[in-house]
């Protein structure tokens, strides 16, 4: 099958804008004719980092922090956004310190995933943290993350978890017991 | 460690909204007496399904579509929201149908995910659809889908290509590779 053209873009303008979130809209033609308006989140284009710590050949660290976004305590990996003039890697180290204390000397991105791309540009780029060393620093949390170690052989488990949903995280886990089976 | 207490909520409104989305401002006051205003992005309650239909035991089926949010073509699986009065199997088997041109005699959740519960509400059940039948069903797609047949056994050729981004997709071929397998 012949892969069509990408659609052209004939009108793009923000129709939603808040504190956090900005909302674009457009209008696309695509090669068959078709017109479709759609709207897309904008994310910060420096994108996000996901950082599994492993604390030895068996053990990651997790955190279980509040969640805005479902209003519930969630257990999953630290992650946060890429802040200006930081490469994924130094965003990782930054914040394996400021959320489970832990520096790393060896910072690895096992892949940059998309989250929901229909209507997102948001990307994360997933990263394991190893030979890890004790390095706190402060972060921007409301309380304490409580710091929950997980054990790579025991995903079932984790799966089973209710408060444990985030696809990003689950993903990770199985890349990074992937990647440390090698 | 003990768990704290959820966050009280003092005030909640929606503070910008298009067509598609709408954001939610949250004062929290958490339980610590530390003050925060979160904000999330409010998506529909009835949440998505994400479908892995099982062509035979070592083949599942893809869809390589355009996407409005990175504004390319991805290769992922059938996806969308569930309808009113659907259940989760239900909007799998209209996916399906639509997306790929299959019905499945048997569906079966193997986890529902949050996509960023820090700032999201959504959440989508991942869906295994085996024992496929021919039927086809009209979709609301703009173009024809590409339909890609994936080996299961495939996954690092899957995650070395460029056009496949999406965590949960990635996340439901493990899981679907780990179903199958017991």
């Amino acid at each position: 099958m012949t892969q069509p053209s990408k659609p052209q873009i004939h009108h793009s303008e923000i129709v939603a804008q808040s504190r956090l979130f900005k909302v674009e809209s457009n209008d696309l033609e695509f090669s068959n004719g078709e017109k479709r308006t759609y709207e897309r989140l904008m994310n910060g284009i420096r994108g996000a980092v996901l950082v599994v710590p492993v604390l030895d050949d068996k053990t990651v660290l997790m955190i279980r922090e509040y969640c805005g976004g479902t209003q519930r305590y969630e257990l999953g990996f630290p992650k946060g956004k890429i802040d200006e003039g930081e490469t994924p890697e130094q965003a990782a180290l930054r914040e394996c310190m400021e959320e489970v204390g832990y520096g790393a000397r060896q910072l690895t991105v096992l892949k940059s995933v998309s989250l929901a791309p229909g209507y997102m540009t948001h990307h994360t780029h997933i990263v394991i943290a190893q030979d890890l060393y004790e390095q706190a620093a402060e972060g921007d949390e409301p309380e304490p993350l409580e710091i929950v170690p997980w054990k790579l052989n025991e995903f079932d488990a984790l799966m089973a978890r209710e408060d444990c949903t985030e696809g990003r995280s689950l993903l990770a886990m199985l890349l990074a017991r992937e990647f440390l089976q090698k």
